[in-house]
């Protein structure tokens, strides 16, 4: 039709070959979200079990993800360096998943919070950045985890601190400005908790990742007939140092 | 941290100011999600419910979309040419609409299919680009409605070939390279159907948009106090001609 | 060749269809060009005429530019709307237009300064702008005049101070935080200079743009035989009034 | 003033970090330009020798650029990775070399072709491409002198066809779809020339890298005063296989 020059508006978004592109997602409004479903502070084991559940989900229907990397109300994909889905545009990529994590914690709700109405529909922004080596990546998936383990040590000393009486107010002033080791040593006087024997899923936020793992396809003649086969499995492991990535160098290269 | 650094790897990608910006989304694969949820065919009228409520939600939600066209499995929306939400970030806007529309699909959907389960998560692709004036907007608008008009011509006719018998490959053959006029002379003559008389969900689209209304907020010694607020209305009409623009010229200006 | 490959790296930067498009070159470290070549201060007219010949000669080589205005060492050229000139790819744009007009100083440097060396490769950085729409265009060109007249204002004062005797630094305090009247008002009692009645070229930049003139060809039996031919002018105009715009509409539209 | 909002249409274009930074600037329209200055076929030394000279002037004024390639009308310029001159804005770099070069080719045209008149300014178009590893900038180089020496192989084989009295389309014929050995051949039995004598800098192309060089600043009581300086040097090797940078490992690490 006369009208189909409008199309050409639309102007090419391909990202960077050769570099590893991860797509972050971002709850919208999810300090809003949290409370209103009356998750609970500072972590909500359910909440983020049903986080992981969806990145699962996107991981298995999307195999050019190699890993996945969650915290709090985000998660990051990572796809393989030299993946062309989509054509590496940006917008196809970060949209489609952004809309798929957010429909599917949806469809997976009740299974987490059988008891819970959903109240509104969640939302999810998402952005698409290449990182061109290795090395970088690690470091911005270091990042991650970093900001995990600051956010969750700095929210498990709060509400301790509320749940014992304080103030939310007085509670920030005291924490204000502490190092690590402070809150840590704070933790263990005021509370009695040894920061590092809570749940790892809390201290180190999750990592999916695929593994190959031989599975019984059937039986015939009473022998198993066995398969091997590619399956997504959650962690909750150190990402920050290279010993992981050396013992799954298989992910990223 | 030391790692903060990776966060410079985002580069910005903000849209052009003072430009109509349209945000388009599209079911991925509805093609098979169609057919896994058995949808009518050519169309579904419950599905397109679906699909106009899911919008009106988003733009009750973001108040800078000043109007929204819908058809077959794409929804576009278009922002207030003055819009600064998200700084006019291209990857916010585009994956927040996606992402906002796709789980408010879920979230609807047994009010639309009652007796149907909703198989797996529906997702959606999104798009943003920016239109320069009001004529070139109009165009767009025109662009997709005209598609809405051929490809619902051409549906209607092929189903109507395939439900009386032919194959699906027939019926193809016999409405290739044929004109509109053909189309309905077609349906007309052998099916006995008049097409400007189908309903206007199919033939035109869904056009939302804000409606000024006058409404009883409450009574106060039996006298109603009115107020006026805005209300997003759905309705099916033509979008190609002028009329419609002059008659609601406040929705783009 | 199996390194081909590379190419695919070149990413995509075509410009917004149907805006206008608006390459701004600026010479580069002109602070110390200026000086090592002795410039007159605070304007040196010869140096202005240079620039304004090498953008007669760039508009003269592209005829998709329908105006240009100069002022200081940068130079604004303006794409007719509608241009296709390299598709619209921005690098191309921008590059060539920077580089021509680089090369055009050298070539032309010696017509304007007779006894002067070109002492060293002068250099001019590009950018290309899109403007959606005549109003936010003119909104541009009035943005660089306002410049060229505070800075011109300011500039004046200045040297006329140094000059006068003061230090530069003394100058400057004198003329901190002071308003247009009040620099005229010194320009005028201490040292008898009307602003308005300075050359134009410095007080309102310098336009470049077409104008149709009828201009005879050869004689044929001792008459004249007449063409119409577009010609590049130069003129000292104010165009941040609607009125130049009025009389010159053809320029935009 | 209140025109300064029209600043804020001037979208970011910063390039990826920490990756290799090309630009590569191509002289426009050099077809035409070579020919009005007679530029002797297939290679013209001086030509050549002035196009070196510039990328030198070039290297000597940013010193982020740690090596360039030359061939034909055309200079790659590669920037060290961590690089963040002009904050790696895309436009700045890209349109500050073409510029540069294009007025140093003006600069020194004399002195490479003392006995002709530089008949118009000469132009160069720029674009700027990120490589994200040392493996795939490599690749980058290999093909630009892949290219020089196919090039060259046919255009050497033209010319001597065309001086044996061939017409320039015959000569065309006889070269189409032939291999390099055919070329060899060729060169060899009708016109005894050793394609692998020739000079290097035709069939290589040029290479622009800095060396460190023990020099004698001054003496002091008789004895020299000696100092390291990095000097920009020319050579004319092979950048395709892996030796040249073994050997100079330094230069892009
Ligand atoms: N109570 C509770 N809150 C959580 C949990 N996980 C995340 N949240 C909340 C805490 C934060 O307020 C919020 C995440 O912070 P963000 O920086 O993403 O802010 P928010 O999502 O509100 O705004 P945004 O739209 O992302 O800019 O989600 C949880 O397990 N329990
Ligand atoms: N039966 C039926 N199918 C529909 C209806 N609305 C949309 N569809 C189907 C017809 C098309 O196959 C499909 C929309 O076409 P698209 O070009 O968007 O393709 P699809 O979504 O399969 O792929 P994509 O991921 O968008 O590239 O959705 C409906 O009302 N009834
Ligand atoms: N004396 C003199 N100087 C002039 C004249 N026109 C321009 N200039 C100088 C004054 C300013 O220092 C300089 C232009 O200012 P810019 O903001 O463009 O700075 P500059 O070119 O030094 O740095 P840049 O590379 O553009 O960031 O050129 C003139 O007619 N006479
Ligand atoms: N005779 C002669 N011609 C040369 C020499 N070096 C380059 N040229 C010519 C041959 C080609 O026609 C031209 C370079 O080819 P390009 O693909 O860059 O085309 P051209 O510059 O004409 O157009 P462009 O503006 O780059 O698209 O320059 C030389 O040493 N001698
Ligand atoms: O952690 P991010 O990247 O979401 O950082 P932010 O401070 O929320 O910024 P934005 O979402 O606006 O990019
Ligand atoms: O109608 P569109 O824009 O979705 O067109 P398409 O042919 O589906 O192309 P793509 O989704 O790949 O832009
Ligand atoms: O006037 P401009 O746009 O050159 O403004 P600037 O302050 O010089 O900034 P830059 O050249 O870095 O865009
Ligand atoms: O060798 P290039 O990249 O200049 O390739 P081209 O075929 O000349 O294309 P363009 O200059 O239009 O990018
Ligand atoms: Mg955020
Ligand atoms: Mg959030
Ligand atoms: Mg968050
Ligand atoms: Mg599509
Ligand atoms: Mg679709
Ligand atoms: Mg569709
Ligand atoms: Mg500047
Ligand atoms: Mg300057
Ligand atoms: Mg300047
Ligand atoms: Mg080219
Ligand atoms: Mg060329
Ligand atoms: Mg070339």
């Amino acid at each position: 039709s006369k009208y189909e020059y409008v199309k050409s508006f639309e102007l090419a978004d391909h990202l960077l070959p050769h570099t590893w592109i991860v797509v972050r997602i971002d709850g919208r409004s999810f300090h809003r979200f949290s409370k209103d479903h009356q998750f609970k502070r500072p972590n909500d084991e359910q909440a983020l079990r049903l986080m992981n559940e969806c990145a699962k989900a996107v991981m298995e229907d999307i195999s050019d993800i190699v890993f996945a990397y969650g915290v709090s109300d985000e998660y990051s994909f990572v796809f393989r360096k030299t993946s062309s889905l989509y054509e590496r545009r940006s917008s196809k990529l970060m949209s489609i998943l952004a809309s798929l994590f957010a429909s599917t914690y949806v469809m997976k709700w009740s299974q987490f919070f059988p008891d819970k109405k959903l109240q509104y529909a969640p939302c999810f922004d998402g952005r698409a950045v290449c990182y061109p080596t290795e090395a970088i990546l690690l470091d911005y998936l270091a990042w991650r985890q970093v900001d995990c383990h600051i956010n969750n040590q700095y929210n498990t000393c709060l509400w301790m601190l509320v749940e014992a009486g304080k103030s939310s107010e007085d509670a920030q002033k005291i924490l204000k400005g502490t190092q690590a080791d402070y809150k840590n040593e704070l933790l263990y006087t005021q509370f009695g908790i040894n920061y590092s024997t809570l749940p790892e899923i809390f201290r180190k936020g999750s990592s999916l990742f695929r593994r190959k793992e031989e599975e019984i396809v059937k039986f015939k003649d009473g022998l198993p007939i066995k398969r091997i086969r590619s399956k997504v499995v959650v962690e909750h492991c150190d990402i920050i140092s290279q010993q992981f990535w050396e013992e799954h160098a298989y992910i990223i290269s």
